[in-house]
C-alpha cells in the first residue's frame, strides 16, 4: 500500500474539490504535473504566466473553496505571489506548490538554474512565509504529517498555504490513510458568545444587520438566511457581500451600503440601529467607502468566520455558522416592513453616444439567475454597488486587495470551475492590458465567458485619485481591444460599441453567440464618465476645474 | 535649500544614470511619479505590468549600469518581485521603489487597500529582503542616510535594493548635498592578491582564462582587454559572458564554451592548463553545460567584480579593474599562437522547410557591428552558444536565473537605454506568451526593435529535459503572433516565416523596414528542430525513441 507524496497531495486536494490546477510547467515540478495528470478525476491547466495561474486559482476557488496553483521554482512562484497574497488578503483557500530542485541540491546548495548567484534554498518559502498562512518544505520524513498539518490549516482559517516539494520527494511513499478534517466550534466560548448577543439584541430596539463576504467564504450563507428569514432584521450588504442577497428576495433588505454617497435607505438601516450585528465585514476603506460607518463592530456584535467578538470580548473558535444557527434558533420572529429602496439602475434616456448609465442598466437587465460575475478593480466595481442582481448570481471582485489584473485571470478560474454557468467579466481597460494574454487560455479551453472591456481611455480611477486627474502617468498604450480574440483563436464574437443602437444590437448578438463562443466586447466609454460612487466618493469637484 | 524626499531619490538615481524609469502607477506612487515627471532630466515609461517594467529595468541596468522600477505597495511590488530577484540573481543594480500609504495609516495600521486583512506595512519589505541586497523603509528622519546609504551598495555591490517610500516622507525637504560614491580596492589586500597570483602564473606552463559575464557588470571589459593584449593567454568565455570577445579580434579566442558538447579548442585551452585564470565566471549548470569543467575556479585565480580567491584565500575588497590592471602589468607578453575555432554558424544546404540551423545562420549574418542582442532562456539560448558575433555587440541573456518572458521585457529596456543602437530580441514563442503585451509599450515609445519569436510549438526546452517529451503539459496555446502586433498600433512590419526562401526574404525586407518601425517576425520550427548543444547536452537519445 502507499502512495507517492505527489500522489497524496493530489489525491487529497481532490477530495477537497479541486478538480482543475492551473500552473506552468518547468522542469522541477513535472513530478507534480504528472501526478496531476495520472490521477483520472483532476487535470492541469496550463496557463500563459504564472500571475495569472495564480488568480485563476483564486477565483476558481471563490467558487469550489479550494484552488490550487502549480508553479516551478524560484522564477515561477515569485511571478505568482501577488496573486496569492490577494488571496490571503481576502480569505480564499488557494494551496500554491512549488516544484523545488531534488534534495541532494538542497544539500550541496549547488547553484543549478532559477537560484539566486549564491544559492538559498530557503529565500522562497521566506518571502512567500510573509504572505500566507503558512508554510511547509516537505522531506521524504515530514511529507506526510506537513501535507496533513497544513491542508487542515487551508480548511479552517480560509487561507492560502505555501508547499515547497522537491522533485526526489515527489516520489517517496508514504500511507494514503487520513483523518477528514473537523471544524467545530468551542461549546462553552459557543454557549457564552450567544448568550451575550442575544442579551444585546433582546434589549435593542432596532436590531440592523451589516453583511459582507466572509459569509460566503466560510460557507455560512444558509444559516445567514435562515436568521434573515427569522428576524426579518434589517440588512445591507458591502460590496465585498454584493451577492449575498438577490434584489428579488423577500428579505428585509435595502441594497448595497455605500455610505453617505447614495442609497440611503441603506446607510440609515444599519447606522440608526441601536444594536448593529456585524456578519463576516471587512472594514476596508473601499469596502467602507472611507470607513464611512458609524460603528465599531468590536463594540457590538462582530460574527467572523471562526471568531466573534461581542462587546470587545473575543470568543475564540467559534464558527459563524453555529453562532448564525444558533442565533436564529433564539431570536424572536419579527415583522418589519419590507425594505423598498430603488438603489439600483433606472431607465435612462437613450442618446446616440454610449454612456456608462446605459451600459449598467443594460447589463443589469442582461444578467440571468445564476450567472457567475467578476468585475475588476476600479470604477467598474464602483459601478458595481448600483446593479441589481438575480438570484444565485455570484459576484467576484478584489475590492480590498485590488491588484489590476486580477480579474481577467479570475475569469478562467471561475469559467473552469463553473462550465455549466454563465460567466461575465466586467474590466477595465486599464487592468485588462495586464493579464490580456489569459483569455487565450480560456479560448484552449472552449470556454465562453462574455467579456466587457470598459475602454475609459487610461487609469480613470487613478486619475480621479490624482490631484491632477490628467497626469501623463495615467494614460495608457491604446489598443485595438477587439482584435486581441483573434490572436488567439477564431472561436469568438468580438466587436466595439461606441453608441447605445451599438450596444442594443451587441447584447442581442450575445445573447444568440455566447451559447457557442467566447463573447469579447470592447465597450467605448469617455474618459471621466463615471459612475455616482465615483463621482461622490472620490472625484469630488476635481473635474469640475477641468476645461473637458 | 534643500530637496523633497522624491525628488532628491529621483535626482540621485538621474546622476547615477538613470533617464528612464518603468512602472506602473498607483496612488500611493503619485509623488514618486510626479518627482519623476518634474525633473527635466528624467522620465517615466509607464508598462502594462508590473513584472513586465521590472525585466524592463533590469534589461536597462544591463546597458546603463543603473535601473529602477517604480510600483505601488502591495500588489505592484509583489508583482515585480521575480524581476528584482532575477536582477539580483545576475548582479544586475536595479532600485526597486515602492510608494507606500501615507505614514498615519501605517502608524495606526488602518486597514487601506492593497493590504492583507490584518495590515501589516512590514510584510512586503519583508518578503523583499529575502532576494535583494539591502531594503530600507524611509521616514522624514532616516530619508537622506538611508538614500545615500542603499545607493552605495547598489553601486558597489551591483546588486539590486528596495525602496519603500511612504507618499507624505516624498514631500519631507532633506539636503541635497552628498559624496559621490567611491570605489576603491584595499591597497593591502590587493597587492597580496597580486603577488600570489604572479607567482602562480610564473610557475606555470600555459596559463589561460575563462572569462564570464561579471567583468561587464564590474565594468572591467577594458582592463580585461588589456590583459589579453598584453599575455596573448588562450581564452574561452562562458555562455553568460558570450559579448565579452568578439569573432574577429585578435585575441587567442577560441569561443563560447560548452563543455564537452561542443567546440573542443574552447574546452581544451581551459581545461588543459596547468594556471586556469577565471574571471568574472558564474559557475552554474547551464552556464558551464552541467558543471562540465575540470577546475575549481577557487583551487586556482578566481577574480570576482569586488574580491578575488587565490589558491583558496579569499581576499575581500578588491577589484577586479584594480587586479586585472595590475595583472597586466606584471605579466610577461607572450606570443602563443592564435586559436582558430569554427565554433559557430557555417552555410548550410537551403531545403525548402526553414530550419534553426539556416535561421541562425541567417540571422548570424544578420548582426551588424554595436547591435544590442536578447536571447531568452530555453532553446534559443542554447543557440546563441555557436553564433559569431561583431565587434561591439552586446548579448543579453538570463542564463542562471531564466525566467521566462524576461527577454521581452528586457527588450522595451534596452531599446529605450539605447535608442540609437539596433536593438534584436529573439525568444521562443513560449516564453513570449508570458509578458507579449510589452511590445505595446514598445510601439507606444516608438521604438524599433527585430523581434524573432521562434515558434517550435510548445515549450520544447522542457519538452526535452523530461522523460517524454511528448508530456501534454508542456503544449500552449496555439497563437496566430504575426497578428498580435496589430492590436497595438498599425507602425510594424509583421509577417511569419515558414521556409527558407521566405526568411531570406524577410531578412531583406527587415533591413529596409528597421529604420521605420518594429519589425515582428514569427519564425516557425518544427517541435524537435533543435541546436546542437540542446541536443547533445539535454535531449541525449530521448528524442530517438519518439516516432516523429
Amino acid at each position: 500500500m502507499g502512495m507517492s507524496v505527489s500522489d497524496y497531495l493530489v489525491f487529497r486536494l481532490q477530495k477537497l474539490g479541486v478538480k482543475e490546477f492551473f500552473g506552468l510547467p518547468g522542469d522541477y515540478n513535472f513530478n507534480i504535473l504528472k501526478s496531476i495528470e495520472n490521477n483520472p478525476k483532476t487535470s492541469w491547466i496550463g496557463c500563459t504566466n504564472e500571475l495569472n495561474a495564480g488568480y485563476a486559482a483564486d477565483g476558481y476557488a471563490r467558487i469550489k473553496g479550494v484552488g490550487a496553483v502549480v508553479t516551478t521554482y524560484g522564477v515561477g512562484e515569485l511571478s505568482a505571489i501577488n496573486a496569492i497574497a490577494g488571496s490571503m488578503s481576502e480569505f480564499v483557500p488557494v494551496v500554491k506548490i512549488t516544484g523545488v530542485p531534488d534534495t541532494k541540491f538542497i544539500k550541496n546548495n549547488t547553484l543549478i538554474h532559477h537560484n539566486l548567484n549564491t544559492p538559498d534554498y530557503q529565500a522562497f518559502i521566506k518571502a512567500y512565509s510573509n504572505i500566507v498562512e503558512t508554510t511547509t518544505f516537505l522531506t521524504k520524513e515530514n511529507a506526510k504529517k506537513e501535507i496533513d498539518r497544513v491542508l487542515e490549516i487551508l480548511i479552517k482559517e480560509k487561507k492560502p498555504i505555501y508547499i515547497a516539494l522537491p522533485m526526489d520527494v515527489c516520489n517517496a511513499t508514504i500511507n494514503e490513510t487520513y483523518q477528514e478534517i473537523e471544524q467545530k466550534s468551542d461549546e462553552i466560548n459557543l454557549k457564552e458568545a450567544i448568550k451575550c448577543a442575544t442579551e444585546l439584541i433582546n434589549n435593542s430596539n432596532n436590531p440592523a444587520i451589516l453583511a459582507d463576504v466572509m459569509i460566503k467564504r466560510f460557507n455560512a450563507k444558509e444559516e445567514f438566511y435562515k436568521l434573515l428569514q427569522k428576524s426579518n432584521y434589517p440588512v445591507t450588504t458591502l460590496l465585498m457581500g454584493k451577492d449575498l442577497i438577490s434584489n428579488n428576495e423577500s428579505l428585509n433588505y435595502s441594497g448595497t451600503y455605500v455610505g453617505k454617497f447614495g442609497n440611503p435607505e441603506a446607510y440609515n438601516s444599519i447606522n440608526n440601529s441601536d444594536c448593529p450585528i456585524f456578519i463576516g465585514t471587512v472594514i476596508s476603506d473601499i469596502n467602507t467607502q472611507g470607513f464611512d460607518l458609524k460603528f465599531n463592530p468590536n463594540d457590538y456584535i462582530n460574527i467572523q468566520g471562526n471568531y466573534c467578538v461581542i462587546k470587545n470580548v473575543l470568543y475564540k473558535n467559534v464558527l459563524m455558522k453555529d453562532i448564525l444557527n444558533e442565533l436564529a434558533k433564539v431570536i424572536p420572529e419579527k415583522n418589519s416592513k419590507k425594505s423598498d429602496f430603488i438603489y439600483y439602475y433606472q431607465n435612462v434616456e437613450k442618446k446616440e453616444r454610449l454612456s456608462g448609465e446605459y451600459f449598467y442598466k443594460k447589463l443589469q437587465d442582461f444578467i440571468e439567475e445564476g450567472d457567475n460575475l467578476i468585475f475588476e478593480t476600479g470604477i467598474v466595481n464602483l459601478a458595481l454597488a448600483k446593479l441589481k442582481i438575480k438570484k444565485n448570481v455570484s459576484v467576484n471582485n478584489q475590492v480590498l486587495w485590488g491588484s489590476i489584473g486580477w480579474a481577467t485571470g479570475a475569469t478562467l478560474g471561475i469559467s473552469i470551475a463553473d462550465k455549466n454557468t454563465r460567466t461575465i467579466l466586467v474590466t477595465g481597460e486599464g487592468s485588462h492590458q495586464l493579464s490580456a494574454q489569459e483569455i487565450s487560455t480560456m479560448m484552449r479551453n472552449n470556454l465562453k465567458p462574455v467579456i466587457f472591456v470598459i475602454n475609459n481611455k487610461g487609469y480613470t480611477i487613478e486619475r480621479i485619485l490624482s490631484d491632477n486627474p490628467l497626469d501623463k502617468f495615467n494614460e495608457i498604450a491604446k489598443w485595438d481591444y477587439s482584435k486581441l480574440p483573434y490572436v488567439f483563436g477564431k472561436n469568438v464574437y468580438s466587436t466595439t460599441v461606441n453608441t447605445c443602437d451599438e450596444l442594443d444590437e451587441v447584447f442581442k448578438n450575445v445573447k444568440k453567440e455566447q451559447k457557442d463562443k467566447m463573447c469579447y466586447i470592447e465597450v467605448s466609454l469617455d474618459m471621466f464618465d463615471l459612475p455616482e460612487l465615483a463621482k461622490l466618493a472620490i472625484a469630488g469637484d476635481k473635474l469640475d476645474k477641468l476645461a473637458l
